[in-house]
């Protein structure tokens, strides 16, 4: 079944934003074994928008839109729709009945506008889908052997929708369209020089399964994907393939599918039954925050100092004012001493700290921006890993972060069975 | 000039990357003058791209097309389009010899090969673009009143044949388009509805300057763009607008254009000299994280405790016993002593603290997930705000940390001129 993904929103053709939408709807659709055949962005302007949808409708078989649901006076995405499908706009009392309920619960001191309760309109005969990371409903209409779905522009919203309500509709509605499965393996420290002799070999001359490679940033993620009729047989495509894998990598820091390394840090240390602190000077907080992104992390993190003062290095993490003075912040030394510092202070199992140059100012010859040191502090000792890395101030921060969760799991790995 | 951007390939269909291209080039297309009005993405397929290449000059003066213009044998975007347009294709010896040349340098061992020399083939009577970053050259068509241009497909050739060889080829053809000039702002308590009655008069019933707004993650985005035929006029008709916007505005915690409310943060704190510190229990550290953001945020922040379980908050910020067993962690008691003792441990002006449920689990009909309350102490006393965000566990995290920074201006605004 041809599709095609009609994106809205005039920020889109500004080139304010990338079209995340479109990449994330076509990647789930493969996935369903649909052909994703166009692409096609257009303003919030309806005469324009009416001839993208007759084209659309009249080249792919189903068209799905994303953006101008919501209550302001630019959306209008759902009557042009339903212009263009022929089919007339009925008002839906339950719908408006559960925007008023979320105004309620989100705004209490407010009542619903007149343009929230417009959102209660939808096209005959249309299957709508209750939103509930917001109050725009989605709709599906199919007339004259073809298909159109409106979904909201919020790519939060979006997702939502797509993964809650419009999936499951099109596996009743169309059953199955064939299956593409995958393994994502996303390996942090290496570069294609070591995939290509751990991995490449195993899918040379093959065209089911394919392995594909990409750089994301501050990993490097490897894709294997089957396709077969259905998701058993191609999962028993992947099978072998995902069970050699597993083994090579075995004992490396790496994280599967949909797993961040803070997820394997998680898994590494409730395993264990560890707990773990961190102390920050350069990522601020960052170490903290993506330990926390895992549910559950409040069973082995015990919480993050974050000093960005050589004072309060001092007197929270106790590094020696010698230290400081003979090192200075940015260095093996301190960046020792934070982690032992926030190990004692949590009274954590293990610790990891880190100290560095995050720019833009303030980089020499000796210390460049991009200079992080990262310490670990657990029962094998001290270690203290130095890196410099690429990008502007937040990507620094972001890689020395993620980085530093990998560097634990390492030591863990290391040092544990 | 309405401009249409047409992009190839099946990696964009099959969701493996964003489309950067038609970002960028909206972009810098839109700061020209020119108005992009439609984005499409078509595949390798001959039929389709033809269909589409014709779709795009019927309605559009200048289709913009990037990639299919490589050495391989699925790269035939520049056939098609000498086709559509009804032009020849023409041999040019001095592309051949320059590619000859390329070859040459970054492969002395090879000689060229026939698909490469395929590259010398141009549509008769078009402007062709040398290709510093490889081989494929760009060209420029003209006919029938339209206008036909094929750049490259990786995105940083296209990038470099752009700003070297198209934008200038577009000024000496066509001259100046005009000028278009935004102002952004930035609101982190209202909803969308909400604006739309608060600010809509300002721009109802104009066409320029326009105004329009995006939900954006934890805030809303309101745009007003002017389009005149110089820089100076576009910000002329924008002034008004602007300064009543402001005014409107004003003692209201707003961002503006590319600022983040750690921005606006940073700017209130610098500009009265106070330093500031955090507590976070169920941020993580994110608040920590994104005050550290900003370059040079060493000059107002001191650090963040991270304190993840109820031991924390006592041994290191100091909450009283009594309060965690009476009111429990999640409360506006613990929120308020988390936010003193963070004070007074890094000796700051002014401290911010979370706690709250980030769920998934754990959330009661008391305290469901996504409450969070967020405590500031600083000279003129210690507040509390509830809130209860929707969204998944990140984005919890996301808009509350947010959130602590606009409540943190919020208070200074409120306190001190």
């Amino acid at each position: 079944m041809l599709v095609e993904i009609v994106t809205t929103g005039s920020e889109l053709l500004l080139g304010e934003i990338v079209n995340e939408n479109s990449r994330y709807l076509s990647q789930e659709l493969n996935t369903l074994g649909y052909s994703v055949v166009y692409h096609t962005t257009v303003g919030d302007n309806p005469d324009r928008m009416e001839q993208v949808l007759r084209t659309a409708l009249a080249r792919a078989d189903m068209v799905i839109t994303t953006g101008g649901l919501g209550p302001t006076q630019g959306d209008m995405t759902k009557l042009i729709g339903a212009k263009v499908m022929g089919l007339p706009m009925e008002y839906h009392p339950e719908i408006s009945a559960a925007i008023r309920q979320w105004v309620h619960e989100h705004h209490p001191e407010r009542d619903m506008t007149a343009n929230q309760e417009r959102q209660a309109m939808i096209p005959a005969g249309a299957a709508f889908f209750s939103n509930e990371a917001g109050t725009a409903p989605g709709v599906a209409m199919q007339h004259g052997g073809k298909m159109l779905v409106h979904l909201p522009g919020p790519p939060r919203e979006m997702r939502w929708m797509y993964e809650q309500r419009l999936k499951p509709y099109l596996l009743r509605t169309f059953g199955s369209q064939g299956y593409i499965k995958s393994v994502y393996v996303k390996i942090y420290d290496m570069g294609e020089a070591f995939i290509e002799e751990k991995l490449m070999d195993l899918v040379q001359h093959q065209s089911n399964p394919t392995l594909a490679m990409y750089a994301r940033p501050g990993f490097v993620e490897v894709r294997i994907t089957a396709r077969a009729a259905t998701e058993a047989a191609a999962a028993v495509l992947l099978l072998p393939l995902e069970k050699e894998l597993r083994q090579r990598l075995h004992r490396t820091a790496v994280a599967y599918d949909q797993e961040t390394m803070a997820d394997v840090l998680g898994r590494e240390l409730l395993k264990r039954g560890y707990t773990i602190s961190a102390a920050e000077s350069c990522t601020g907080g960052l170490v903290g925050s993506l330990i926390t992104d895992v549910p559950g992390a409040s069973a082995y993190f015990r919480g993050s100092a974050g000093t960005y003062c050589d004072e309060m290095k001092q007197h929270i993490l106790g590094v020696a004012t010698e230290t400081l003075r003979t090192y200075s912040a940015v260095s093996p030394q301190t960046a020792g001493e934070m982690a032992q510092g926030s190990r004692r202070l949590y009274r954590a199992d293990i610790a990891v700290s880190t100290t560095g140059l995050a720019g833009p100012d303030g980089g020499t010859a000796e210390q460049p921006v991009g200079l992080v040191y990262t310490g670990i502090d657990g029962p094998w000792g001290t270690i203290v890993r130095k890196d410099i890395y690429p990008g502007d101030r937040t990507e620094i921060k972001r890689r020395a972060a993620a980085r530093a969760l990998y560097y634990v799991v390492q030591y863990l790995l290391e040092n544990t069975k």
